[in-house]
């Protein structure tokens, strides 16, 4: 099943199922008006969902539209909570050494893991606005999962049960106001604003056996500026697993329905892959040349993050985004 | 205007007005089912919620029942975001160097803060349930304000007036938790489980003339198992203001309506005022003793935190917690 939230219909958008081939979409009012709803109350949706997908496929759905992606929000436009893991540990040990810190060995066993911004996230295809280029703006290309509700102490064991949709993310990041704020020892704030989801989110029998042990085994393709930039597979060197980073985040509080866990920015030890990220990339010039060349984004510079399956059609439509100047309130 | 969420109506609760002297509410469903609509559509509803108020006080509210503090759920059930700060500077300066860690200056001119847990918060009155003593189960005792939405790059001056709502916070710490985590660099995560709002949230004005400069010119009052543990002022030692915290949270994105943003553990730095929390007693003890003798939380134990206006009555109603064992999901 692939679910999306039109613009349109308030602060939470309108719930639409969307076909597998991403072309047509149906509202789904009737059964839960927007995805929040439907993920508070999934055990009574999920059917009624699941056979309008499939008349949706079928072509026989009333009212199916074309689906414009600008008509799109974020599946979730706003969450309650973002919890963003960095599991893949190449990226970690690369980003860390960037800023001449080192990987402490319990990195290995013991999830990094910070609560990010939901209460807002941009739409799919559009602008990142940002006031200053001297912020250092760059992407992360990232998976993710949408959780329901996790009971506090959950075990790993049982986390693959609470794991409702799966998306993915650009993790927005201001490079150059992360040393202050991680130097404050609180976590990223100012430099981590607002992120964005794939245009669908995904139940994961639709990912079909390339979902296995909590993770994702395709590679996740960046563009950057209409180039390809970094294809990492997603099932490699990820260090914890969806179900264990949830486990992680439940430890000393329950989890509501809604829940959005991330998986860190994609990271292969195999630096063919490419990156997805430029900091990232950056690190890899500095170790081959002694210095960066690549510089953060620019006005005008553009990402594109999207996933493809083994018969090469899109999973979660691509995420689109340009980098705008932001002129202030 | 006092406004608080009854328990029951679903996970954001059912908005109630409260009398001044808490005694008394009436439900608004008609004007505002809960209050996270509420705050979305605050000039819409403001004055008439304004006008149930007076006739609430004034005896002449249809409907109006007595309010027991046990049905009550914090006033914001469940939010899209919560950013504490941590603004009394004495309190940031003891607890690091309780941990052995020295206060940068540059903490003088820039606010620490974090991206909390928001999914859900505690009822103000109930149980703490943790799962082992050994976290080392603290409370903190601060203040808050519920914004309005806010623009990315809102200026300290203009931000006084998204302040929505006051509220009191018991900021629940696991504090055998945070060196790890924060070792980590990615702010508190496990050590920062669900935490809890007063029974309800007051419009600036409640205040009268304790609020003024952005700040609440009144003592914050905690009693630990039934003794008064602090009392110290909120309007002193306050490096910054409401404004200029909410200013520090929207520096590179906007806040959605709903945004909690928090003082930080209020503390003076005259000592005689007490502590509002036991992590700084216990340091106060290690400076004067050489060693702490107040032990972290046990199960059983009990927190009240209440804030009193010129005439000795609560403003916000009273925190009361006890904690308790969490036997697992």
């Amino acid at each position: 099943m692939k679910l999306a939230s039109l613009r349109d219909g308030g602060r939470d958008g309108t719930l639409v199922a969307v076909s597998r081939d991403l072309q047509t979409a149906v509202r789904t009012a009737d059964i839960a008006p927007t995805l929040q709803i439907a993920l508070e109350n999934w055990d009574q949706v999920e059917e009624a969902l699941g056979l309008v997908y499939s008349a949706l496929n079928e072509g026989r759905a009333d009212g199916a539209f074309d689906v414009d992606i600008s008509d799109l929000a974020s599946p979730l436009p706003r969450a309650l909570q973002f919890l963003d893991g960095s599991a893949y540990l190449p990226h970690v040990e690369r980003v860390r050494r960037a800023r001449g810190a080192e990987m402490p060995p319990s990195f290995l066993t013991d999830p990094l893991m910070y609560q990010a911004a939901s209460d807002g996230f941009l739409p799919p295809a559009g602008t990142i606005a940002v006031a200053s280029e001297d912020y250092g703006i760059d992407f992360e290309a990232e998976v993710g999962v949408i959780t329901g509700d996790v009971p506090m102490g959950a075990t790993p064991d049982s986390c693959d049960r609470h794991i409702r949709l799966v998306c993915l993310i650009n993790d927005v990041s201001l490079r150059n106001l992360i040393p202050v704020e991680l130097g404050k020892g609180f976590g990223f704030m100012q430099s981590k604003p607002r992120s964005a989801l794939s245009p669908v989110a995904v139940t994961p029998d639709e990912l079909g056996d390339a979902w296995s042990g909590g993770k994702i085994n395709l590679p996740l393709m960046t563009h950057y500026n209409g180039e390809l930039f970094g294809q990492p597979e997603c099932g490699v060197d990820m260090q914890f697993s969806f179900p264990e980073l949830i486990a992680h985040a439940a430890h000393t509080r329950p989890l509501s329905a809604g829940t959005l866990i991330g998986s860190g920015t994609i990271a292969n030890q195999d630096e063919s892959r490419g990156a997805s990220c430029l900091a990232e990339r950056r690190m890899l010039e500095i170790i081959a040349d002694g210095a960066a060349s690549t510089p953060f984004m620019s006005f005008g510079d553009t990402v594109r993050i999207e996933m493809l399956d083994g018969a090469g059609n899109s999973v979660f439509g691509a995420i689109e985004h340009i980098v705008s100047r932001y002129d202030g309130p």
